[in-house]
């Protein structure tokens, strides 16, 4: 599959490709096979059945092992609503000071564990990045980098401009017009030239000398806000409350192809079905 | 002992009273006495003993009718590491509605849901609290009013500075210098007394031009994420690692009278004092 | 409360009063005034507010405190359902030693732990109880001592049968007929007063040659397996699925006084009462 | 592996194979391949990633495309501790049905549940297996037939033992003397021929009259409950405290090949590996 998408996304697009299995053996088998399909760099899931013994010394042993043999950089990945392992803040204190792991997501929504992943990798060449549309804001107001967030699967520009009204509210300089993509957070570090991308988001003429000013910016932080409100019903109903099976239904209404989750994930019921809806419509994504 | 706090806290200082019983009725007597020991308003923690069946349905029926007897306003208080009992979004929708409650603190740190809070009762005289300095910056970046936090008993000066430094960043108009009271932030709407007291908390003269200018605001953001990288290791350390035992020992050290803890809370081992005044030496707050 | 039902309770019944608050002081206290209204024993329910510092340091203090100024001999009491707090196997093997500590009731359902405390508490006067009608077969196997059954209090005669069809099967001496009195399992050992009571439940009279049988005793183990799997379903149902309005729904049912629980628990909704009905018709234990 | 294994194991010992994968299909795939490898019997394992929608209706789904495919009879498998998901008492009631699924292994402990079991799927040809030493006379007592246990790996002898003495000592007929091995319990139905194994576990000539008689059923069951206890503390220590090290470890000890644990799984720490023999022997299992 890394393969396939690989001949379909532009070289100069960032290609992530999830891995990660329960076996260190087996991660770092996986690693050579994604980098050898074409992907860019690779997100290392935590594994997580032994859940009871995965603390920090086997999980820094499991990364620093992935990481040290990877021929690609490594993005540390923890989602505890699936697997049940979370990284401590100190773990994350040692793991970022490897040379070839560049970042982080992190999908718990703990935004004090976040920001603390954050304060301790300051300095580092490491990226922390939030791991849903439902707290982008709040990641980003703590000093993360950006996010991976499934609600970018349908509603993408949304999620990018988001990110954007953020950066330019924040920005000391004058704010260049919206020309870097979603995906911009995952730079890594100085070997990624990761730009030029999506410049059709935002017309280029709205950046001008006024964008600057105190007045935009105030207006971008409040855009920002009110966005994150409005994003918040939409991604809690593809994530927690109707699980892939959600999100994919909700992209074939955006015109996206989302299409049946991979069994044993069920398809929604009808009754489901409506709720969803209800939720885009009375969310303004979806008429009635 | 809310008497007796009365007595010290000046008038034009909002006392916050704890309530909260398991028994609806007992929760109401409760109210009453804080009332009459000249509480302000009141902050009303959610039963959790019969935590299987306090669903929406039963703390909508709780809140709704301690809120009706109630003389004073009234606060929800969800803690759900306390109390294993959570308010979802489409209660609170329900709940923000009613006359007599004000807002919410809830110390989760799960930000969706705290942004979700927000959300749902734009337009209602609501405020949403953080419950925690933790994620303090992000809680007032999606939307918060302010927070209730543990850490102002021994940080008082750095919390308040905290959510100065983030309203003077997002501030459309002049910006007041930092006035340090931790307390402001719970202005009860217009109905209530206490927002007369809150115009005085910000002598009007202490702004200028200079403070507004764009430049200045970038800083207090800067200062804002700092500051909150900052509090993040203290915090963890009297909240979770070491509990209100760990609390009580850093105020002693702050100048302030801790104490120790009602028992059966245990006093610190001396391997945890060592441990938390290191975090506070590391920090900063503490000298060696 | 006590008092009343003391007034009620023959003398030569044991009366067991729950005790149990947040504080140290506050449940010694308790623990007075329930001996001043004519309690035989008190079970203390471990505090859960601070879960997260109520490690067995804390709790062996707790217990041990408590147990030193009771009056009254103390059985330990954990719920981690509603209390979200648990003793440790080693908690229990330091407590049991207390000569004033005369057992436990556990309601977590885990028979392992429940097995643990068994042997890590032989030779002590110490008896350990299971907290659930669910468990019960189980818990008398791994040793326990007998329950305090939720489900007693609407099929006592049932709860009682399974307990003697388990004794008779196992009892090496003739076995009496069954006596029907759930609370006879709690003899609290030598020094108490109780020990007496329980003599007279068993009347000596009833048992001959035939019910020590190999036959016999066969018989009993099967007819406590099956009694223990009709048990099932209803014990669920007003314990887990409908809590404590179902349990005082199927009390009405049965001809005891159920009543409202108190609020904020709500009453059963209609369909909720009609799920439950249909269990207890289904199981054999009213008729449609 | 389980091909090797088959090369090793007599054909008249079962061999189950554990399968099970995140997918529907890739589990179908995996039970072909150990069809195809060897194994009698298939130990499915329920999926996990996904929880959070991982429920009655995708379970059912799941195992029953899974066993329709299967060309080997199918055992059900939920092990909460490490997959976060749980089989419904209901779900069973439905998937015991199934004429290739033959039984479940459930490890949560919750002996209340495994008794449901039990008792919803009488009358089919179905066994419920208990998933630990820790909860094995407790399984038996309510109906189990049988148990796979970890602790089988160091201690077989004495957790075959432990479930000789209680069929011993509940056989209504003649107790036959220990003819069959500690896997008969997964006999499977009609087609299965499991018998005839570790005739060497106990002595032939202990079958006699006497066995039979009262006295001997209740020395057993004595015994039974007297092992049960000697088996906790290890049970725990290579189960929950030391995961699979400590396992392996205590497997070295016995005389057994344990090896090093895959990694992430860490080796145990010096501390660890010396409290766990302290447990070990403490409990008699091995000498200083």
């Amino acid at each position: 599959m890394v393969a396939k998408t690989r001949a379909l996304v532009p070289k100069d697009k960032l290609l992530l490709a999830g891995s990660g299995c329960e076996g260190t053996l087996a991660t770092m088998r996986m690693c050579d096979e994604m980098a050898n399909a074409g992907a860019d760099a690779l997100m290392v899931v935590s594994p997580g059945y032994y859940k009871a013994v995965l603390n920090d010394r086997a999980l820094i042993y499991h990364f620093t092992a992935v990481a040290d043999q990877s021929p690609l950089p490594v993005i540390l990945y923890t989602v505890p609503a699936c697997t049940g392992v979370e990284l401590s803040v100190s773990a994350v204190a040692t793991l970022c000071q490897h040379p070839n792991i560049v970042g982080m997501k992190d999908s718990t929504g703990d935004i004090t564990k976040l920001a603390s992943f954050v304060a301790v990798s300051k300095g580092e060449q490491f990226q922390v990045l939030g791991g849903s549309a439902g707290f982008l804001l709040a990641a980003l107001s703590v000093g993360c980098s950006g996010a991976v967030c499934a609600l970018g699967n349908l509603l993408p520009h949304q999620v990018c401009q988001l990110y954007q009204y953020f950066t330019r509210s924040n920005s000391p300089s004058e704010t260049p017009p919206c020309n870097e993509d979603s995906k911009q957070q995952v730079s890594l570090g100085d070997k990624f030239t990761a730009s030029q991308k999506e410049h059709e988001l935002l017309p280029s003429g709205s950046s001008n000398g006024k964008q600057t000013s105190l007045e935009n910016k105030i207006e971008c932080a409040r855009k920002a806000l009110q966005l994150q409100h409005e994003l918040l019903a939409p991604n809690t109903a593809v994530t927690k409350t109707f699980g892939i099976a959600g999100l994919k239904q909700a992209m074939d209404w955006m015109g996206y192809y989302g299409g049946p989750a991979r069994k044993p994930l069920m398809p929604l019921l009808d009754a489901d079905r409506q709720a969803l809806r209800n939720i885009f419509v009375k969310s303004g994504f979806l008429k009635d």
